[in-house]
């Protein structure tokens, strides 16, 4: 039997403001500092341990993951960052107050957006400041790769790949892995794990900063699921 | 012509202390993590930028490693650790106050210890608790990689594959690259870069928090090296 953990990172200064955020590099709140740090203190008061551990490439994850690995005393460890585990992206919804958005469009229609797992929020334009194909980090991408908007499936569709190219294989050479991503993106890992539904995934919500443990066996199978506390 | 650039972490809790630290994984404190924030800034205002970082697995490395890339707003870049960074292994000596152990062994002998590339000092016992056998991050370590004691031509010899290997191909592929290391462990690229000799090499002091540039023809060859003000 292993162990694999998905954390949320916390609250963002953009959830503060109510904004729609998606791939913005917004940074931590303060509470969310003080919650990742509690997540990493129960982990130790548990005893888990890690050998490695995955996260996106937008710094409210990254800094989420590194005050953890300080409370585990495990900063050493290594640490793989990637575009397929950053949040959905929100098309030209991102940086918008919700609030606003749904004054304009309906809550009905906001709604849809961000439950209907096909529903599309309105695309981007490439000549958009907030296009992701101006950010250096994302250069390596392809075209297709480079999102306009995206819905709940295409989230999940991109972060499959790497949960069976990367993190998998680092739990089959016994790599004690904790995984620290967004509420979609590890919505996504946890419909794939769990074989859930597009009806029950949407019905979903994965709490910020409580560890979620599964505990799987040798083909990787969940045996259990649990958040620590 | 590329750029590398080479940053020295600054004072740990144990510099302050007087105590040889070598792989003890001692934190960093207050002063150098501003030390840390200014070199940061220093290379943001210079327009320096980086695709990859290279640090230990040495915490007063990666946290000062992690503040820099946070000045940079480049925390999203890949960050590789290795041992083969890590200070010189101090033997015994590790943890002993530098003025006790003056007392004990005489000036001349202690920095015979400090200087002299061939001399090694006392070494550990592998039942001693400081042994790095005992230590998981370094469990995948050989028998005759693991130091009992560590001369600074030995941690020359450790440093220098990992440069060969790892860093090599990452400037060939045209990545701009960023080592956050200690004093010996810099001594050693800074050595191999510049062609200098035994005597030379010993009478290099790297300041901390200073970020050391060096301009590098296509072949990486060195053009000229200069510290950032």
């Amino acid at each position: 039997m292993q162990n694999l953990v998905l954390l949320r990172h916390g609250q963002s200064q953009w959830n503060l403001e109510n904004r729609f955020t998606g791939w913005t590099d917004v940074d931590l709140s303060e509470q969310s500092r003080q919650e990742a740090a509690r997540a990493g203190q129960l982990l130790l008061r548990h005893g888990y341990g890690f050998d490695m551990a995955f996260t996106s490439v937008l710094k409210r994850a990254i800094k989420t993951l590194d005050i953890v690995l300080e409370e585990l005393d495990l900063c050493w460890i290594p640490v793989q960052k990637s575009w397929r585990l950053n949040e959905r992206f929100y098309g030209a919804l991102q940086g918008l107050n919700k609030a606003e958005t749904s004054e304009q469009y309906g809550a009905e229609q906001v709604q849809r957006w961000r439950r209907d797992p096909h529903a599309l929020p309105p695309a981007l334009s490439p000549d958009d400041p907030r296009y992701p194909g101006h950010d250096p980090r994302y250069q390596h991408l392809t075209a297709r790769e480079l999102p306009l908007t995206e819905n709940l499936s295409q989230t999940m569709a991109r972060v499959l790949p790497y949960w069976t190219e990367q993190i998998i294989p680092a739990m089959r050479s016994h790599q004690r892995v904790l995984v620290c991503a967004h509420g979609n993106s590890l919505r996504a890992l946890v419909q794939y794990i769990d074989h859930l539904t597009d009806a029950e995934v949407t019905q979903l919500d994965i709490p910020t900063g409580v560890p979620l443990v599964y505990e799987l066996d040798d083909d990787l199978n969940r045996i259990r699921h649990f958040y620590l506390e």
